[in-house]
C-alpha cells in the first residue's frame, strides 16, 4: 500500500484499553485490534517511527488503569493502546538524534508499531551482547525488582532471605539465583513465625514491594535501626480499600528508617548502573529471569497475570524479534 | 524516728502500681499509701537517697503498664511504685558523685522518697535559674514535645501548623507560642479537607505523634520528598488493636522519607542541646507550657489525664517544691 505521504501503509495489531478498571484489571479490560499505520515519520515533524520488539508488563500499569492516577502517573485513555515500557527498533525519524535502523528503548505502544512524538524517555542501546529484552527489564531498572535486590545484596555480602508465592519460585531464589533461603508466603498460616524462623535476630533491611499483612509482619521483625526500601506494594493496587497496616509503632520502639522511592529520581545515575551492573551481567553474576509471552495477542493475559504471581520472573511480552 | 542504721524513719507517701493495664488506664490502676522509709543511703552502697520535688507524667507509661511492654522498656510491678523522670534533691549518697543538697534529674519513683540505686540516669542540675520542673519536660525533651518542635520549627523559618484537641489549646499555639496557625481536630469531620485547608500546596516536614487517622489524612497531604519524623502515636496506645493505617502508598509516589526515634539514642547530644535551649529560654524566644497538678495524691488522675487530652502543656506532679 501506498498513500499521499510517500510511505508504505501497513496493518498495525494494537492492544486497547477499553475502560478504566476497579479491582483486579481483567483480560476484558483491554482488547486487541487492526488498524493501519504509515510507517514514516510525517515531514517536518520530530516523531519517530519504530516497531516494537518488546513490551514491558508492569505492576504501576494497574495504577494507570485508574481513572484517577495518583503520584503522577497519567491514566490510559479507554479507546487508545496501553503504554509502556519498550524496547524497539527506528524504521524513520524526523529526529535528528535517533535513525532507521537504531535500537532503542522507552516508553512506547502497546502495538506492532507506533509513532512517538513524546520522545525524552527514549535512549539508544549501545550495548547488543546481552538479550534486548533486558533494556525493558534489568537494565530499565524495572519489573521484576526482588530477584536482582536480592542478588545484589549478595554481592554487598548480605544474608538474603526471598519470599515468593509458589514452590517453583522458591527454588529458583534458592537454587538459581543464590539466595541464602526463600519461603512460600502462601504456604505460611503465620507469617510473623516464618519470619521468626528465618530471621531468629531479627531483619536489618526489608526490601517492600508487597506492603499490607506482610509490611505487618515484617515490621514487628525488624532490628533496632533497620532500614525498610519502599519500591512498591503490590498487594494493595486492586483493593478498593487498602488494607491497615498496623505496626508502624514499631518504627519508634525500633527507630526505623522507611524510604519510599521510585526510579524517576536517579535516572541521573543510569551511566555508572550500566557501568556496575553490564559487567555482573557479562561474568554471569547476576542472573536475570524473564517470562516471555509470545506476540501482542498475549499481551493481555500476561499483565493480568503480574497480580496473582502467575509469572516467574520479569514478565515480558514479544512482539517481534527483529 | 529512729532505727538501727541510725538514719531518720519517715512516712513516705507512693503511688502504686496495682496491675497490668487492658485499653485506657484507670485512676483505680493505681492507688495512693503511705509506708515509712530511713532517710539514709545503707552504708556501704552507692545508693542515692532524694526527696523527689516533680514528676513527669510521659505518655510512654502506658507502654509500661502492660504486661508485655515493648521497644526495650520494662514493665511496671505491680504493687511497687510506678516510676518515671522526676527532678530531685540529694538527702543522702553513697555515691561519690553526688552529696547532700544537689539537685538532680533522672529516673526515680512516684513517691515522696526514693532509695536510687540504679543512678545511671541521675544528672546533677547545674542551670537554677530557669524552673526546676523543666529539667523533666523541655530540658529532658520529654513529654508535651509538640509545643517545642512547633517553636523551633518556628526559629528555623518554617511555616508551622498544629494540631490540638481543644479551643483553649488551639488559642494557645496560636497566640502563647507563635504558631502560624492551629486547628481542632476534633472540631474537623474531615482532616484531609482540613489539611488541604492549611496546606492547600501540601506538607513538607509532619512530626508524628499521633498516628492512626491523623497519620492517614497526613500521608495523603504530604509534598513529594516530604519527611515525616516519628516520635510516638499516642492515639494508638490504649487500643487492644492498633487502627490499621491505610496510605502507605504515599511513601512510594511521594519518595516520603519516615524516620522513627527515640531520645535514647541521642543523649550524647544532650550538651548542645542545653547550649542552644537555654539561651532561647533565657531571652523567652522558646515559652514552655506546662500543666502541674499538686501533690502526690493528684498524679493518678494526671496520668490518665494525659490520654483523654485533659492536660494542657507538660503533666507535671509537683510532689514538693524544695
Amino acid at each position: 500500500m501506498a498513500n499521499a505521504g510517500g510511505g508504505e501503509e501497513v496493518r498495525n495489531k494494537q492492544v486497547i484499553f477499553r475502560d478504566y478498571v476497579t479491582g483486579f484489571p481483567k483480560e476484558s479490560d483491554m482488547y486487541v485490534t487492526t488498524s493501519t499505520i504509515n510507517l514514516r515519520a510525517p515531514e517536518g515533524s520530530n516523531s519517530v517511527l519504530v516497531k516494537n520488539l518488546y513490551l514491558s508488563c508492569d505492576p504501576v500499569m494497574r495504577v494507570r488503569m485508574a481513572r484517577v492516577s495518583v503520584g503522577g502517573f497519567s491514566s490510559f485513555t479507554p479507546g487508545s493502546p496501553l503504554t509502556g515500557l519498550g524496547v524497539a527498533k527506528v524504521l524513520d525519524s524526523g529526529h535528528p538524534d535517533f535513525k532507521p535502523g537504531d535500537l532503542v528503548w522507552g516508553v512506547t505502544g502497546w502495538e506492532e508499531y507506533s509513532l512517538l512524538s513524546g520522545i525524552e524517555s527514549l535512549r539508544k542501546i549501545q550495548h547488543t551482547d546481552v538479550p534486548l529484552s533486558y533494556y525493558i527489564g534489568l537494565l530499565a531498572a524495572a519489573g521484576a525488582v526482588g530477584q536482582l535486590v536480592g542478588q545484589f545484596a549478595k554481592l554487598l555480602g548480605c544474608y538474603v532471605v526471598g519470599s515468593a508465592g509458589s514452590k517453583e519460585k522458591v527454588d529458583l531464589l534458592k537454587n538459581k539465583l543464590g539466595f541464602d533461603d526463600a519461603f512460600n508466603y502462601k504456604e505460611e498460616n503465620d507469617l510473623d513465625a516464618a519470619l521468626k524462623r528465618y530471621f531468629p535476630e531479627g531483619i536489618d533491611i526489608y526490601f517492600e514491594n508487597v506492603g499490607g499483612k506482610t509490611l505487618d509482619a515484617v515490621l514487628i521483625n525488624m532490628r533496632v535501626h533497620g532500614r525498610i526500601a519502599v519500591c512498591g506494594m503490590i498487594s494493595q493496587y486492586n483493593l478498593d480499600e487498602t488494607e491497615g497496616v498496623k505496626n508502624l509503632t514499631c518504627l519508634i520502639y525500633k527507630r526505623i528508617h522507611m524510604q519510599g522511592f521510585t526510579v524517576r529520581d536517579y535516572y541521573h545515575l543510569y551511566p555508572k548502573f550500566l557501568e556496575t551492573v553490564m559487567p555482573y551481567i557479562r561474568e554471569g553474576k547476576v542472573v536475570y529471569v524473564e517470562d516471555k509471552a509470545e506476540g501482542l495477542e498475549s499481551a493481555p493475559t500476561a499483565l493480568v497475570g503480574l497480580f496473582s504471581g502467575r509469572n516467574v520472573g520479569k514478565q515480558v511480552v514479544v512482539v517481534a524479534r527483529e
